[in-house]
């Protein structure tokens, strides 16, 4: 008889993750692989890489390439949408019959929460973009932002670089003076560094006819190592992410149901994402928006929360609830708590 | 004994216009063909399209076809480094030896000055994007903006239709309030029906997979018709456009030359593109600009300029002044002054 075996996919623009799991809880293997957000790779693409991440996976676990999951938990980048997250279920049923029972797909924001708990909270993305969701006890969810780069990504590494870029640019333009007056010269120089260019226009192939998102957004990797090094405009960069993501947080903390608020440690944010690892730079803006900003919410208390199991964990978790399965698990093995905010009270 | 004709033309990146004008000053011919932006449609089909122009230009003013142009200027989008320019005039030289004996290279930005005033002024693009540039009595040459859409194009079309859908989708996001508490309900209308969308995600294949920079310009349209008929916000968002083409402007006043600041009328402003229609919502936010941002120059007087012949006629004017020809011309009749500025004195 087959055993119940539960798989889960992370899935982002350029790299996939997935991990299968036994029905006691135990991870069974895990395989890395290209992105599967269908936008950027098309539908049928995004299938097949999914068939094989998971077929691979069996192979690493001993379990016949022809024995499907239990259930299988998609949480992709680009399934934000009903309709396409239905074509995406059942074009896999249609094409790959022995992949799986059951489907459960949602948004790449979901599992990062169901890997940390069970009541929801917030996850907060920030690497190559940017994007903010919230899931109540009830089912219910909210986004802010997370509408790529042209739209939001605001906080990212992406907006990170582009606006270290739009920075020095202005201001050779004589459009507009940089924050506080800050001194661009070592921005300019690892702009030049990092795109291999002298002049500002051999900029623009990099922006126009050769865009890459992630390459753009790889000059934040230099900003930060600049934020270390102590310029302060790289610094400042980062002290407005920490703004920018702190806004996120404000407007999804404004939609949440006391149970979440009220959870040990307060509000509690997954965080994922590259630009997190530039934490002591974010903190002194997140921090005072936090205090300062009161037009949402007064927000009393929150934990970020850094997660020690891959997404794909949380995607298994959703798969086998929509099944009503009790998988066995230990939240509290799942993460650690980087950062705990306790609003300051202020003097009356 | 072959007569002497000069050419022109003004290259865009979807539309391209040239002209032929006899030794006299007068215009024998015009034509309109595709766009010349190398950058765009590579170089090969840059010089073909250049070549068919002219050579129909010549047809329709019975001008033998192997008879050579005496000088043909080029002002072209795209035709901003030298480099590349003068692999143009090689390539032109090269593979088309009877189009033109010489030949002068710059960028679209150059013509419409040239058309207007000998002694060099500001040229302000507003159209599906923006840029400005000066042009000094000695040459000298300063541009503010024009960098394109993602880190540039403030002003233009394709801004104001940005700036329309990010103040709604930041209202819905709960990350920032519009401007002045204004209400979104007209332009979430006129985005859902101009793009033919129900839910705010149904925008995301205009933004990325199917992105057109002017599919999404094209919204501006229907905000200078929300303007026209009363809606704040729409009228806020040219107001806020006014005030960003005035910041161009005063960037590169700082840089005038005297002679240029002291012309009859003031500074003279060719304003090229489709945005200048909407003049009437521009003007609050562009006069009020001027008149309180003191942080480069204070500027008296300006006057802005509707060009009444071809872009392209300045196009013609620059060959023929890079081969020394005196070509005959009457400014006054190349263009209309639509709007003076005089600054108000301050009362001490």
């Amino acid at each position: 008889m087959a055993d119940v075996i539960f798989g889960g996919i992370e899935g982002g623009a350029s790299r996939s993750t997935a991990v299968i799991y036994n029905g006691e809880g135990k991870k069974l293997a895990e395989a890395e692989g290209l992105g599967t957000n269908h936008w950027m790779c098309g539908m049928d693409d995004c299938k097949e890489r999914i068939f094989k991440l998971i077929q691979e996976c069996k192979r690493k676990a001993n379990v016949p390439e022809k024995e499907p999951l239990t259930a299988l938990g998609l949480s992709l980048s680009g399934c934000e949408q009903e309709a396409t997250n239905q074509e995406l279920k059942e074009g896999l049923t249609r094409d790959y019959p022995y992949l799986s029972k059951t489907y459960f797909v949602c948004s790449d924001t979901v599992a990062p929460i169901a890997a940390a708990r069970e009541k929801g909270g917030i996850v907060m993305i920030t690497g190559t973009g940017s994007n903010a969701l919230l899931i109540n006890p009830d089912g219910s969810v909210f986004q802010s932002g997370g509408w790529g780069h042209l739209i939001g990504d605001e906080g990212s590494a992406y907006w990170i670089a582009w606006k270290a870029i739009k920075i020095y640019y202005d201001e050779q333009d004589g459009f507009k003076n940089p924050p506080n007056g800050l001194n661009t010269t070592f921005i300019w120089q690892i702009i030049q560094s990092y795109f291999n260019i002298k002049s500002r226009f051999d900029i623009l192939p990099y922006l126009y006819s050769n865009f890459e998102k992630s390459k753009l957004a790889g000059l934040c990797r230099e900003v930060a190592k600049g934020a270390e090094s102590g310029d302060p405009l790289c610094q400042w960069l980062f002290n407005e992410a920490g703004i920018l993501i702190a806004r996120f947080i404000l407007a999804l903390a404004a939609k949440c149901d006391k149970d979440v608020l009220d959870q040990e440690g307060g509000l509690p944010i997954v965080c994922v994402g590259s630009v997190w690892k530039s934490w002591k730079y974010l903190e002194p803006g997140f921090s005072h928006e936090l205090q300062t900003n009161t037009s949402k919410i007064i927000l009393k208390q929150l934990s970020l929360l850094r997660l020690m199991v891959k997404v794909a964990t949380g995607a298994v978790y959703l798969g086998a609830k929509a099944i009503s399965y009790n998988l066995p698990r230990k939240y509290s093995d799942n993460y650690h708590v980087f950062y705990h905010y306790v609003r300051k009270e202020l003097a009356h």
